[in-house]
């Protein structure tokens, strides 16, 4: 004979939660201040109503908020809290057959076909004389009393209206009889960061490139002057290179060239040398105090400073002296450097994550991000975290945002889907993307919709760069102004993270190293040079313009409402995006063709964007304040890429007609 | 300071894992001899090569069986096992760096660009001699002597020979480092039943309806007496309604008539009275010894006996006197019977799952089915399971399949989509389905495709069912003989198990009690009929050449390779089935309305299908004996459903032609 289990008669089943990401083993990502929406499939056996509610509380703590659930369709069930503050929250879901609600139900029914009977309010008396037991006080008197009246045997048409009455059934709802309760299997964890994790505008720069005289080494000094600049175009975090001493053993010359002249600057992602590893700062630039003043000025300017971090070492860095078994060795004595067969980089000694002490190495790892946080950075970009072991991050991250929930960490990992996206549920707050390749629509759509409409935006949070130092890509190669525009206003809309590498992209650097290369010729990563940055046609003006919008517009500022719409024209890509609230609607329409005029009818599902079908509304460009009165579902637009390469409209959804005025009543 | 975890240096990643239900909550389902196909995304930072075992053993054995598992594509890794007994198999997924294939990939590449050096060498020496550590006997002893050749310093091309060798790459592999192993975080559980749960054919019947007279009540040795006339048609399942004693209080007369007269004998669900209850048997149709020999004269012939298993009482049945707290009780001291307000239903005491004494209850139900297991029943169709806990039935199938495995259950809920597919995941063999109401080409299409290609198909199995004794469709009442050759045509072909309540199907009994019901007029629910089998109109050799078609082809006898392809012609529904080495390849064209002749072109996928596209195949119907000769990816079909309601096409995907015969050699 087998053993029946502990808890038999808990007869609700709790099912398919979201948000959950991997069944629990991750936290779902959230920003302060956002709503968790939870849903379950929630239901019983027979014919029983049933309640659930959603409890939640931040991790770690006692104090449970209890939120009633309601029912969608199709045994779905949903409730939401707001996530206020940083760190971890966790909830679960808790679901009970609801006696009295099953007996008010039937009783209505019995009622409306006049069969309801003696015994059907002995049966509801029995049930709200159960409830008074779990009451107290007032509630528990009203309760009984109740029970009484529904047991005296009064008329029918008395009872009806004691057994139904809405004070009745609202009281009852208070003290629900949860004693079979059934609860879900886990405890689903949220991480809270900060709003800059789902909204931010990044702008890239090398320090070095900075002086004010051409051919000088830029200081934090002259980065310093270069702040106003980039927080007038409306950016609000700036991305530096690493700053660190750069490697003097196999550095690298301009463009690459495996052996580096005298003078020559090498690459800043070589990091160490005599003067310093991770925690040093390369002497050139400043001192840590310099670096400090960097920050409060950009600070200042609400502009968060962005940190490179690359875990690698040049052969000089002191890491190498001080821990030679964090590098694997070969067997003629030497440390094996960075390849990939049969490319050699000599200057670059990737760490052995099977190294014996591991351990060692990770804390010390940790220490380096924990350095930085002490000088006031709160965003670090991670140089190919996928070439260093998954669980270092996961144990990284986790250990970092529990003492410093404000911190945000952006993978730069260029590889395989499915690697991407383990990265961000180990803990990477943002992600870099394939966007620099997605050109086409049907490209464009496919993959936005990929990371924006389902499981995968409760961990990945898209940040979408037209270029970096290491992606100069063809469309921008050989698509002139135009695709230097295009691509801004895609990135810029498309995602409410975004980035740029300047003063690169606005001043529309588009030579490559050779044809078929995505490298930038004279790349700034193996030299210093000096930007004209007040050039007639730089974009800075579109790039401030298109900043303002975002900052203005709360519509931009998320990735979860963007809808993609039927264009006639291929080359015409179409998008809504809206405010949590719906209250702010944009309407993006852009050329991806950079060579020519195209034009074409756009359609909008009005229904769904609750623009009304019997009257005009106003598309608002606000990239030129033209504005355009529209009405139905189709309008028609065209676009010139050499004179503006998209809109973004601002919908107004409802124009005044004759009864909008008070004289017409 | 945090810690770090144990196994930071265990760098591969196992995520997705299929088969697995709900992240491993429930096992998938095979039946023996199946292949278990599984896949995982196994990865791991950097470049290294990686190597992975799919592990499987019996539910409780230590004895593991490995499968080295290869990469599909995006990261995606399979390994298959055949499950070749009844019971419960466990599997999981092991993943490694491969730190020798790394090395032997990159030294192919440094030989091709003409760049390895002698230090390449000295690495893979030593990678040799872990491995001969790792080794023993004859292989360790030629591991060592390779790995002093590499060591010898000889000449470049003497080293690459020895160093690329695949004898030394098959010995290694033999012998894998697997200090640092991942394992998938749970042994992912497979419970393998019967054939019979994917491939059967059900014919349901009244056992009281089988008297040779009119009139009389039929008892199991008529029942015998109509074995052949099923086996005949080709089933392999007969499934009689309840054959316990049918209790008085409340008794049901004809037509559902709440009153039932005198002669009346009521319905064999209202189970129980004072002959005994779920474990006797209704006098009028015999003794135990008589069921006994019905089922043993059904298997020689073949059939299994699928048993009816109602959990509900008649108020006359035994269980209500020794376990009153078995049921709820009113304040009036009454029993509550089944209700659907304002309906009643006084003939049927529902079990209360909420009862004090739940476990006595559910330990006397499981005993139920041990009672009748005990009796040669090896199936047991349960009605209306969703009216019972969830908890008993996972408790109860999981307990009598521990001791019974062969045995296999059918659930009767035609609910709502969660529960239906609750009750396959806890445990029910196969289930009833929506089939009876999808008529329309969309509606079948989008319901088998998530039936048989979605993971609902790793728990769920469908058994299709055109009519029962609940559900004579409108589709029957109103199309005529076509109607019914349609929805035979497809029950059989869609679903590898299927069904029909007869004789009322086969003599095409299609009278509603009124219209607008789905019940049967003079419903055989409430009273004895009696058929006449041999009307000369009986689809009765119609059914007959399906069933052989289903017994002698294998594409038949799964679900799984169900494909739906493009008709121009929306009342013609197309689709094929293959069997698993590909070599049964069948397609269905119905025609789905049941007043027309339609025709149109249905479309192929030849590639997929793998039929040539520059030569003629041939298309044998199985039902007529007609061939058809068909060319290229389009084909003419015309269907008169008076005639004829659909093709059955053998696929023969080869025709010969000149080179085939021997003399044009």
């Amino acid at each position: 004979m087998s053993h029946t289990p502990k808890d038999g008669r808990k007869r609700v089943v709790i099912e398919a939660i979201s948000p959950e990401v991997d069944a629990g083993r991750f936290p779902a990502k959230r920003t302060v201040g956002d709503q968790v929406r939870v849903e379950a499939d929630i239901f019983t056996d027979g014919h029983d109503s049933i309640a659930a509610s959603l409890l939640a509380h931040r991790e770690g703590s006692d104090e449970w908020t209890e939120i009633r659930m309601h029912p969608l369709v199709n045994d779905r069930w949903t409730a939401a809290f707001r996530v206020s503050e940083l760190g971890r929250y966790g909830f679960k879901v808790l679901g009970w057959v609801d006696h009295f609600e099953t007996w008010r139900v039937a009783l209505l029914k019995r009622i409306k076909a006049d069969s309801d009977a003696p015994v059907d309010y002995l049966i509801g008396a029995d049930l709200i004389s159960e409830t008074a037991d779990r009451a107290s006080g007032a509630d528990a008197m009203w309760l009984r009393e109740r029970a009484q009246v529904l047991r005296s045997g009064k008329a029918a048409k008395e009872l009806r209206i004691h057994a139904t009455d809405p004070t009745l059934h609202e009281l009852v709802q208070r003290y629900p009889d949860k004693r079979n309760a059934t609860e879900s299997e886990r405890e689903v964890k949220i991480v809270v960061e900060p709003v800059r994790a789902r909204f931010s505008s990044w702008y890239e720069f090398f320090p070095r490139s900075t002086a004010q005289q051409p051919g000088q080494h830029g200081t934090f000094a002259d980065c310093e002057r270069r702040l106003p600049y980039i927080a007038e175009m409306g950016f609000n975090v700036v991305y530096m290179p690493p700053i660190h001493p750069i490697g003097r053993t196999f550095r690298k010359g301009r463009n690459n060239n495996p052996e580096s002249k005298p003078g020559d600057h090498g690459s800043p992602w070589a990091i160490g040398s005599a003067e310093g590893g991770h925690k040093s700062i390369l002497p050139a630039l400043g001192t840590l105090d310099d670096f400090r003043r960097f920050v409060a000025k950009a600070q200042q300017l609400n502009l968060s400073v962005a940190m490179d971090i690359a875990f690698q070492a040049a052969p000089d860095h002191p890491y190498v002296r001080e821990h030679e078994n964090w590098f694997r060795k070969r067997p003629d004595g030497t440390i094996q450097y960075a390849e990939n067969p049969p490319k050699k980089y000599q200057d670059i000694y990737p760490f052995d994550f099977e190294s014996e002490d591991w351990t060692g190495m990770w804390q010390e790892l940790k220490s380096v991000f924990e350095y930085w946080i002490a000088q006031g950075v709160t965003i670090f970009r991670v140089d190919n975290p996928h070439t260093k072991a998954f669980p270092f991050w996961e144990w990284c991250i986790t250990a970092i945002k529990r003492d410093h929930p404000e911190v945000l960490f952006l993978a730069e990992a260029f590889t395989r889907p499915k690697i991407m996206y383990r990265l961000a549920k180990l803990g990477f707050s943002q992600s870099y993307t394939y966007f620099p390749w997605r050109n086409a629509k049907g490209e464009l759509t496919a993959y936005l919709t990929e990371l924006t409409q389902t499981p995968v935006r409760e961990f990945f949070r898209p940040n979408q760069w037209p270029n970096t130092p290491d992606i100069l890509t063809e469309f921008l190669q050989i698509g002139g102004r135009a695709a230097f525009s295009i691509r801004l206003l895609l990135a810029a809309t498309l995602g409410a993270n975004y980035g740029i590498y300047g003063p690169a992209f606005e001043l529309m650097e588009h030579k490559p190293v050779r044809q078929g290369s995505e490298e930038y010729l004279d790349s700034e990563k193996y030299e210093i040079r000096h930007w004209d940055l007040d050039r007639p046609h730089s974009l800075r003006p579109l790039v401030a313009t298109v900043n303002a919008i975002r900052n203005g517009n709360e519509a931009l500022q998320g990735d979860w409402s963007l809808r993609f719409h039927f264009t006639e024209n291929d080359q015409l890509i179409c998008y809504t995006k809206e405010s949590e609230d719906r209250s702010n609607l944009l309407l993006m329409v852009v050329n991806l063709d950079p060579h020519h005029t195209q034009s074409g009818f756009v359609s909008l599902p009005l229904g769904e964007l609750e623009i009304p079908y019997d009257r005009g509304y106003e598309a608002e460009d606000l990239l030129t304040g033209e504005r355009y009165l529209w009405h139905g579902p189709r309008n028609y637009v065209e676009l010139n890429p050499s004179r503006q390469a998209g809109h973004i409209f601002k919908i107004h959804r409802r124009m005044k007609v004759e009864t909008d005025f008070e004289y017409f009543l």
